[in-house]
């Protein structure tokens, strides 16, 4: 009755029309729907002068190796010495040495977006090695040279139609005005109002911070009291311009203080504010409750504008001493840490309990988080019965991979347990949280991946090959889900 | 040598008779030996009152979303308002709303279970959508009017040989009694002692529970030592109406209180006690000795009359104050936390040191417990030399995929990691957990799941295609392990 | 358009040539190059004496169930009583008892390992049942009477080509020594450094310890400050036998105390010190700085020397008292606890700071952990400018899957998540941490699974079909990466 007989799989060409596609449905579901609909990027860390400047580069390296941290930290551990990662080495040699790394990336992420961006940008299908280093350096500097391979040439053909960058609250967003104003550019590009340095009162460099955003307002902050205020004309400003949506980074490990009340830690904050001012130590108690008054005050105004609230979690922020005081912040050091559940559940129910819960994404770094955080999400679902011009979307949403979760293993792991545990359909979808304006080949990665998970589900015959059903989730969650959730006008 | 080729996997037909299975020996196991076993529901929360009455239903609505907080949970995540959900729109209203939430609900266990429903039950093979809303409503309204689609109508067609219900200590089990007398109904229907009641020292109603469980019993609960003796009785009470089991819910995080002897926690319990009654604050640390007091004794009882402790762990419940204060407990609204392995292990040592640790089914609802419960059974495994009438099962389980974790991804990662870390052939099997009739449909889910797993492994060559040793073990872990564990005759 | 049928996968032999191997490429690559890779165990618990005497063994019984934790808990798991696996049991009866547990042990990696090992030193190729008990006793009693299976018959022909035991710094190494010296062994054998029972100061029995390790040098250690420079020179003596690693078990949960200063910390455990030689009981802070102070002496020797600094994290040892009692330590009844990634984290960047950072190799025994590690070990790499002899290996590794995690689910999550987070190119690869001669049987099922997740990247179009990469990076994951990483000379 059974079967006997060796079972091999045959190869798949290296990155074909079908690269991370595995069945037929998927693939189906890609080509003709995934790959059609605009990206809206709503959370990224790319440059809005760049993009007013309409920026170009010189060469590879300025463009993959000038900032993106994901790749020096690929480099160290293969073993490059700092001196050809951010060290003093000619860009060539910089080049030079990260496609000596490549071969050993077999299973990274980069190693897949690199030949990605070749591919769409640059038109090269060739494999990235010491041996095709050369090669490529001389067709990227030339194509680099084309006018259309600008900043904007770029995000063009991306089929970008909206950008969310990421912005301090004392920035004076010259660029995203200038942006707004200029017909040329058909691609909207919106601030995020992301207010960590305000967040931070034990950073050293808080003072200098809190007198940058007095002297951008005009207002002396000399109290709590008065920062709340300023930051809320900074959220007016930034609403002016379009912006939807603030953005909060969590560290380790508590995040929520609950056990004081609101007025309580409005007067602990005003405590906290004075020493910090005054340069003295802020212990870590008074310091959580000077963020849990923040942020109830935040989150308050967000509801009220119909922002969707932003928050990072689990992050542990520059551990080596020794390459932060050479290198600074972002330099390819951060790592995994945990998030404490009971907190966020108690931080999110004590918003909620003064109607002060924005719509809300939670992105934790630790996959082993997933779970929790897409269980937790339902915990707080609410969509009111009235109408409200958009499609009633679910109010929580549990984010994409994020980060070092940024990859096969990560997005499937987030999307199959999204599917258990919440609704897969209404996912508000991807963004490349990146500083690169060629990372938009990662929505392509993104979107292969979910038609791979979506017509996985129907090769299995767990959900019926309605295409029309099927070809709508795809739309939603590759467009329609983020344009409604935010309440992007497009 | 190599064959380069497009890898294309066909599609399965929906759901059709080997659901689930993806190989020839899992499905030849399914088909010739799971699905023919009868079912053993060791822990469930069905109404015993329900089964004495032999209840009926209305329609689809009163069946399936009349108090099953698993599907308002998912309408939540789909952007339903709370009206169609549990608020005053109609059976039909509630019955479309659920409807049109299907199609986004890919991937998730709900989809495949209700399709499992409407196919064993009602003999509807469609698929569940706006469409078929009105024929679903109108088929299943018919045939529910019919004689045999009782409560026990719907067992007895589900191959139930017996059945655990939960059940508190103040319960009268008059149903258990009248069901006992019963000789036209042949399933076993069995009381589960479930005193979590008597544990919540802290509880607002705790006062309240132990005069209604005086009152059960014709005594005055005075100090903390009468509750213990009432709480013996009842045991006694129970074990007289074939109970075999015992059930605990921990919250995150602290389980027990290691450096506290058991005659110090007996003192700090009588002044909780005191302090509960006289409707004072509790202290966290007074209330953890307090349950650590309590555990012990009932735990050296459970293991003096056999009975297996069934312990649910890492829950968080009602996190959501705004609408526990609406919709109360087990309303769709908790959620994923952690649980101390430390202090569970100083649980089961401390127990374990005074022959007080019963057979025990350890349950996380976080699934990255799953390696440190698979491994930590085998710490307090112990199988006496004297032969116990019973086949010898070990005495320590790692408990079925449990609530969130109740789906293929959470049983598959469950049963592997038991293959992997401890002995899958003695697992003692699936329960449902559920609160619906129909649910026993879940089992199948289960057997499917379990039969995929082993075949996987033949298919794979890391077993032997070794028919009787397969099918023996399918059997056990299907039904004769359950059944040899409790110690059930049947 | 869509290919609807039958899904159904044909069955593999068991075990045959391609167990565990899943696509051509896999197979190609562990035929051709990674079988015929020479193996280095660096860390396993072999005993040098064992190897300098040439044992050999009775039976199968002494050989598989004499000292093997792994079998005692399957079989505790299996509901065989203790007799027959600790206790009174004749050998035949024990290896009876092991036989008959066999079948249940699907997917447990024991399964496939007693059969590889049955296999690979025995020639026989059946299946272990009860129902094969005898021919198993039998062949294997018949063979292990041959010359060619003592010790180092087995070691040379497993194609051994360095071993690092696991020694206490009160070891004599006696037998290293004597092995040192004998030509006719080509095997080299190393000691490895593991100074636990120096670091747990709260032990009953570290007293002891500490006169015991005095004596070995001749030297009264009456203080904190003398038992390092013991410490010290007795890494001075292991070095000059080849040795180049030391290794340290870290229970749970934290690792490090950050807070204190080294020359606080000094003092700290001057004073603890002392209090454990008058048998005082000593504080968990205590003695947590003195570990503190002690591992900052002893990381910065071993960078000194270029030695490998191996951390074993996470372990719950112990906890069942009862059976402690009985059995003593390493009995099978060990468990998973958690590790504390900011403790770990503060502890190596303390090092870095003070350049006493070895190269470390991180392993813990929660598999959660696994995505913390493999990004952690990027915060520290380095690699210096200056070449070293070696090829320039990056600093720090994320070790192989560890103890319960011993098997193709484990280690394929390691593999991957190392390629999704770092370089899985530059991995140090693989090793027993056996107590048992025919354990090398496990360097082939590493192997075999490590072939098959590169060739499930090539399979999958995630990687070129690069022969030469891939043959190159196969044989450095298996051989050349342990040789240049410890700089072993071979």
């Amino acid at each position: 009755m059974l079967n006997f007989a060796k079972k091999m799989t045959p190869v798949k060409p290296f990155m074909d029309e079908d690269f991370l596609l595995t069945n037929e449905v998927g693939s189906m579901l890609y080509h003709n729907y995934a790959s059609t609909m605009p990206i809206i990027d709503y959370h990224c860390h790319v440059s809005a002068k760049e993009i007013a400047d309409n920026k170009k580069y010189e060469n590879i390296t300025e463009l993959w190796l000038g900032g993106d941290h994901y790749k020096w930290r690929a480099m160290r551990s293969c073993g490059q010495p700092e001196r050809v990662i951010t060290g003093d080495a000619s860009d060539y040699e910089k080049f030079e040495a990260f496609c000596a790394c490549m071969p050993s990336l077999i299973g990274n992420p980069l190693y897949n977006w690199s030949h990605l961006e070749l591919k769409r940008y640059f038109g090269y299908d060739g494999v990235i090695s010491p041996q095709t280093c050369a090669e490529i350096w001389d067709l990227t500097s030339r194509r680099l040279a084309d006018d259309d391979m600008s900043v904007r040439g770029i995000i063009e053909k991306s089929n970008v139609a909206l950008i969310c960058t990421t912005d301090d609250p004392a920035d004076s967003l010259e660029y995203h005005i200038a942006l707004h104003n200029d017909d040329t550019f058909r691609t909207k590009v919106l601030p995020a109002f992301r207010p960590d340095k305000a967040m931070k009162v034990q950073a050293p460099d808080f003072k200098d911070y809190i007198v940058k955003l007095g002297n951008v307002c005009g207002v002396e902050i000399k109290d709590f009291t008065t920062l709340c205020k300023v930051l809320l004309t900074r959220i007016e400003y930034f609403d002016a311009l379009g912006c939807r949506t603030a953005d909060h980074a969590f560290d380790p490990k508590t995040i929520f203080d609950v056990t004081t009340t609101l007025s309580r830690a409005m007067s602990i904050s005003e405590i906290a504010f004075k020493k910090a001012m005054a340069g003295e130590v802020i212990q870590d108690d008074i310091a959580l409750a000077y963020r849990s008054a923040l942020i109830r005050i935040l989150a308050a105004e967000y509801t009220r504008r119909g922002w969707v609230m932003q928050i990072h979690m689990g992050v542990i922020r520059n551990p080596n001493s020794v390459m932060f005081s050479k290198l600074g912040p972002d330099s390819g050091y951060d790592t995994i840490g945990t998030i404490d559940v009971l907190s966020l559940k108690a931080m999110l129910d004590d918003l909620n309990n003064s109607d002060s819960l924005p719509r809300t994404i939670l992105y934790s770094i630790n996959p082993n988080d997933n779970a929790a955080l897409a269980t937790l999400i339902g915990s707080f679902q609410f969509t009111s019965d009235e109408a409200e011009g958009l499609r009633c979307m679910p109010k929580m949403q549990h984010g994409s991979a994020w980060w070092f979760n940024d990859h096969r293993d990560g997005m499937k792991s987030q999307l199959k347990n999204l599917a258990n545990l919440s609704s897969l359909a209404n996912f508000v979808g991807m963004l490349t949280d990146s500083r690169s304006f060629l990372s938009y080949t990662r929505h392509e990665y993104f979107r292969r991946v979910l038609c791979d998970v979506l017509g996985e589900y129907v090769t299995n015959g767990e959900y019926p090959l309605d295409v029309d059903a099927l070809a709508q989730m795809t739309c939603d969650i590759c467009y329609n889900n983020t344009k409604d959730y935010f309440g992007f006008s497009l």
